[in-house]
């Protein structure tokens, strides 16, 4: 199943362009070209509209509706389902001259030319209209959201006639009547529709979830005159008179403030209130040019911490920028209680619902970059754990069982199979917890926010699970491990294996909090009620934990029986019956030894130290013939342990299309949406892979590899609140440190000290691909 | 989980009785009182309509509505459902005196009393009636099903006026308009309303498949004057004025004939048109009497070949006259091409789907006792063989699939883990061939629509199973065996033990066609291409079958793996948790040993001399007391062979509430319809368990017991024709043949030939209760 490129875009180190619009591309384009601020998102549609094939796409981070399904009667069940929903277009705009709408897929044009410059975040789309009656005008389309007042977003339109002089009529507003996408429905209520002077407001409201949005703008530039116009019932609009001269560009700027209420109390609603009224003098104070100068400073920090550089390798340059770009888009800690969706902000597959892959994915990325946005992902499950203990009565268990897909903190995931059986939404917190504490200085968050998570999923685990044996062994009956193509399984080595680190890393922190603060400590045992008796059950069921290990082999077994299953050539599947969901009945999928993404090995990544080298071996050479990588996640994790193994070839065919997913559309999806989630898997490609970095040893160690496919490349990340630049070249790798302190290192096996001097060290042989 | 009974008709050996009518059961005696005669089925509910607690229910036989549901995404999944729909009320009846409606609800009686007549299958209710207006009336109210013509119902209305003389208006007719209760819809399109002099036509349609009934209808009695009236758009309706003199009974008459056509074919069209044709004349030609006479005549004979006598124990004489009662009256062989739903025609739930209960269950009884309805029921699976095909084809399985629930032959089961998941309903379909042909002298039967249905389950299960170990061991993945308390096991015992024997008799039946007929053979060996190497590899999956023995403890594992199972102790559980599926989360029923019904000992049953007495007990005292029953037809199997372990206790307790499930409702849900499928179970239950008959060798076998509870009873089967007679008392049993012929029987393991002359044992110390 070799994924083949489908490549548009122009190849550049700092931009992607698009020459010569392709309207079958148009909605790739849409998603390639989506901006974001972590708090909304804006697919790349055109400003002025477009009756081809588009997904006029605005969403924002924790706005949602709820659709009640017909209730299972079955308990447990997930009987309704949560999304992103599609908000307001505040980008709505139309343009006439002579009654003749400028719409892309009917207007002549030429010159098409977009880019969106990643060193900036600024969108420009240009191109020059013939009109039908022989007008001929040059357009400029230029957007951004800013990325330090999240509210923001800033729209500019430039016209300049070649060969007339006359007026043109640019219809602009703030629409919520576009239809969500995947329901083919509306779902706001609109109100409040206000318009003064060269500006106009709107409030739209979800009625399931009473959520709002107050969208508001105002407009500068060259207005002739303007006026009130009616577009629909769910929109407020004005439409300006421009006058044109030859020669001479005419500007309309639009800048508009979005301000959600999530719903959840009257507090905050009077603060929305608040924030409302406040806007319009806010707005007033803002201007186009400094909002786009503030915005550039605000990337150029971006990318002196966290660029990556690959030289000899355009199309990856290009790639992985692309990746770190969207990743800050995407989210960078601007708001407490919103996490990420599996597309980001760019589409509506999946829901917008965040998964496991948050911490187990996403999460190193901020580790290293932001690590404030790393400890707001974390604190979404704090938020949310009463939701999440609900789950767990739902599911006749105690303490905490968090959701498999989430907006709101709730189980949006209708498949019981999924929803019931997967424990990694909840191991997958604690391990987040434990990595951001083992790199964080942060002893408050683990005490305060974190700990009370650990002790409730260790309850729901100490619940869920079974003793057999005569009590001699513990583990989990009926689950589904990562591998989604094994079901119902018993003793799931990662399960079990993420079960024991979940119970042990509890009572460490318990005991860390004793000795540290006995106060705290005995404050925190008597609020949760936590026993002697519980905690040693706890230790217990750690303990006895069943873990399937062949010692002659060094194998873990995937669950209990794995072994015995019938074995498939994955190799002797025909191409076309990829993908497998959609061509072999449900259940021939789960009826062999295939499986879908890493299981085992993921273990072998989260914890690699923990594993022999003779063990990962063993266990990669006997997992991987069996994996189909039908998850995007699957190949990043694959290439970094091929590196580690010295298989340069296998870890570079498996990094392939990493950080070019998307750009290149391998999986023919991207009009759907960004793979978010695996974007951030491209960079822990890079940097854990290549770089041979491991973050789960005191202090971090590096063992960086060079692909024989490059000549050299860069990574930076923050560490211990320095700046750490590690430049690998063909021979030599060199750590630099820009910060300020003497930061202690591991580089092959050797204990560094990095202070402002840079130091070099020679690449071993056999780590030159 | 001790089942209680709610005892509410008087216990009678012929009859079941109701007095002074409590409405809070008016729908348990609406599913007991039902009337069926396999073609169409009434409930018993009011003729006058009712305005309490009511579901007035009709069902016809193969008569229903499909609903189409979003398309998962994933493949082999049933996207829409068929259900037997609520049809014509043909007994539709309203009565006025000075304008009050008689209705129980509302109205003033006194001397209720309903009396159902298992003889003769009469339904006759009286009751006086004492209007506002101060006149008192004696209404007596019969109806019967014709179980000779099966088209035919009829309604006979008596009313005797005590202290007055006057008019009294009856509005009588047939009415589409009922709705479905479990959708609360009706699906009936009306037309064709042909009203003539005491005579009444409509047809109704369902649009979603094409199929239609006609339900006509005359009038005989003292009718004054008559005329039309309109009650509702989906009904014909007369209004017939009776005079009424004190003390002088007036009778009204209504003899209906209900025609189905199925949708089938343009010729079945042509028929159905020319039956409706006919059927004014034959209507004019029937009397209620003869009628009434030829119904009592048809019971006569059920009763001379099929009854069970119980000496010393009331309830359960009433109750198992009521189960062979209600057997006949759901199935009787009157039509081809249909089945028995698990609720008969007696209610709504389950949808009127069949399930593999039939052949496992229902078969033996039909087998001796109505050889030609156990044809029919085979048939029914050969003409649906096609569909079977069409579904192992979405399963991605060459072959045969047979449904789990159906009533076309189209899988109606929604839930994947069923629909997908269980092979049992196929190789049930094999099972009750086998048992037919050793049983019927039939070979035609076996050639020519047997053996096209074992090659084609051969054929799924050929391309379901799987190898392992090199090619050296066969069997079943991926699947859930009778106890659907364990999902997406390898390797049940069950499923792997009736593939081996699926494989092994197929193989058989195709040498004895060789044998027989080898033109025969030659021709379905060429039009169903079966190749010598097909045939090859059956053998070797046969002979290579695993069947999960443990060779030390006699136990067979129910699947791979079960031993390794937590353990509950079934006891420990709340009585309050029950029914599980209602107080567990949906995954935690799975995660343990417990089972919902047997599974191993299933096979103990259907193959029972193929195991020893130290296996069977060794099983049974393993899988005992992991069962909880919470299928209603699981205690009958432990009751059986706990007979045969001579568990005497054990076998009477599990035998307690068999044959008053619904009289006594124990499971509190007999409003919704009656256990028709259960009720199968509870003649098994006397016949194979406490007459200890073995019909799986050659002659069938007895080794009565007598419970200590009964001072004796009997039972006859109908076996080579002839009609045997088993007489048990405390110390003897007598074997008589009533019919011409003599025949070989077992006896406590001796082979007697039992002609005219009755033959008596001594029931062995050991097998006295």
């Amino acid at each position: 199943m070799a994924k083949i490129a489908d490549r548009y875009f122009i190849v550049d180190p700092w931009n992607i362009i698009e020459e010569d619009f392709n309207p079958s591309y148009a909605q790739v384009a849409e998603s390639i070209f989506s901006l974001g601020n972590e708090y909304m998102g804006t697919r790349g549609f055109f400003d002025e509209g477009y009756s081809g094939q588009s997904l006029v796409g605005n969403y924002f981070n924790g706005i949602y509706a709820r659709l009640n399904q017909t209730p299972s009667a079955y308990k447990g069940m997930v009987n309704s389902t949560e999304f992103m929903v599609n908000a307001v277009n505040w980008l709505y705009t139309r343009i006439k001259i002579d009654d003749e709408l400028l719409d892309l897929h009917n207007s002549k044009f030429s010159d098409f030319r977009r880019v969106l410059n990643l060193r900036n975040g600024l969108l420009r789309r240009s191109f020059t209209w013939a009109t039908k009656s022989g007008k001929i005008l040059n357009l400029i389309f230029e957007r951004f959201v800013s990325m330090g007042n999240v509210h923001i977003g800033a729209q500019k339109i430039s016209i300049t006639p070649v060969n007339f002089s006359g007026k043109i009529s640019i219809v602009s507003g703030l629409d919520f009547s576009e239809a969500h996408r995947i329901f083919n429905k509306n779902f706001w209520d609109c109100e409040n529709v206000i318009t003064e002077d060269s500006y106009l407001s709107i409030t739209g409201k979800i009625e399931s979830t009473n959520q709002k949005i107050f969208s508001s703008c105002i407009f500068h530039g060259d207005i002739e005159n303007q006026k009130d116009v009616f577009i629909n019932p769910k929109a407020a609009a004005k439409e300006f008179i421009l006058d044109l001269s030859p020669d001479k560009e005419a500007v309309l700027i639009k800048i508009a403030s979005n301000i959600v209420y999530t719903g959840s109390s009257k507090e905050d609603h009077a603060l929305f209130d608040l924030q409302c009224a406040k806007s319009r003098q806010d707005l007033g104070a803002l201007d186009y040019c400094t909002l786009k100068k503030e915005n550039t400073a605000w990337w150029d920090k971006v990318w002196n911490n966290s660029d990556i550089v690959i030289k000899g390798d355009e199309l990856n340059q290009q790639g992985i920028r692309f990746c770190i770009f969207q990743m800050f888009q995407t989210y960078h800690g601007a708001k407490k209680g919103t996490n990420i969706g599996a597309k980001g902000l760019t589409g509506e597959a999946y829901s917008g619902n965040a998964f496991w892959d948050t911490e187990v994915y996403c999460l190193p990325f901020f580790i290293f970059n932001n690590i404030e946005a790393a400890k707001n992902l974390l604190f979404f499950r704090f938020v949310t754990l009463p939701e999440a203990k609900l789950r767990a009565a739902e599911l006749d268990c105690e303490g905490a069982f968090y959701p498999i897909a989430t907006i709101s903190g709730r189980e949006c995931c209708t498949l019981w199979q999924h929803a019931s059986l997967q424990l990694q939404a909840s191991t997958a917190v604690v391990y987040g917890i434990w990595f951001y504490d083992r790199l964080a200085d942060d002893k408050n968050f683990l005490y305060d926010f974190g700990l009370p998570i650990l002790v409730e999923v260790s309850r729901m685990l100490a619940t869920r699970g079974s003793w057999t044996d005569n009590g001699t062994k513990y583990g989990f009956y009926g689950v589904m491990g990562p591998d989604e193509f094994q079901m119902m399984v018993n003793h799931n080595c990662y399960t079990n294996y993420m079960g024991r680190f979940t119970f042990y890393y509890t009572l460490s922190v318990l005991d860390q909090l004793k000795d540290h603060d006995e106060d705290q400590f005995h404050h925190i045992i008597s609020r949760m009620g936590i026993s002697a008796d519980e905690t040693e059950t706890w230790r217990k069921m750690a303990d006895l934990m069943f873990i399937p290990y062949d010692e002659e082999t060094k194998l873990y077994e995937q669950h209990d029986g794995y072994f015995k299953l019938p074995h498939v050539d994955i190799h002797s599947i025909p191409v076309e019956d990829f993908p497998l969901y959609h061509h072999w009945t449900y259940d021939r999928i789960y009826r062999n030894d295939m499986i879908k993404q890493p299981d085992v090995l993921m273990l072998m990544l989260m914890f690699n130290t923990r594993f022999s080298e003779e063990e990962i071996q063993k266990n990669y050479e006997f997992y991987e013939p069996r994996c189909i990588h039908e998850s995007s996640l699957s190949p990043s994790v694959h290439s970094i342990l091929a590196s580690q193994l010295k298989k340069h070839n296998e870890a570079y065919d498996f990094f392939r299309f990493a950080t070019r997913m998307d750009l290149d559309n391998y999986n023919r999806n991207t009009h759907e949406g960004l793979h978010t989630t695996s974007i951030a898997a491209a960079w822990m490609n890079i940097v854990y892979g290549f770089g041979g970095m491991r973050s789960d040893v005191e202090p971090i160690s590096f063992a960086p590899s060079i692909p024989g496919e490059w000549d050299g490349y860069s990574f930076r990340i923050t560490y211990k609140n320095n700046v750490i630049l590690v430049d690998v070249n063909k021979q030599t790798v060199t750590f630099r440190n820009t910060g300020s302190d003497i930061i202690p290192l591991k580089v092959y096996d050797q204990t560094i000290m990095l202070g402002k001097e840079a130091q070099e060290f020679e690449i071993p042989a056999d780590r030159r691909g």
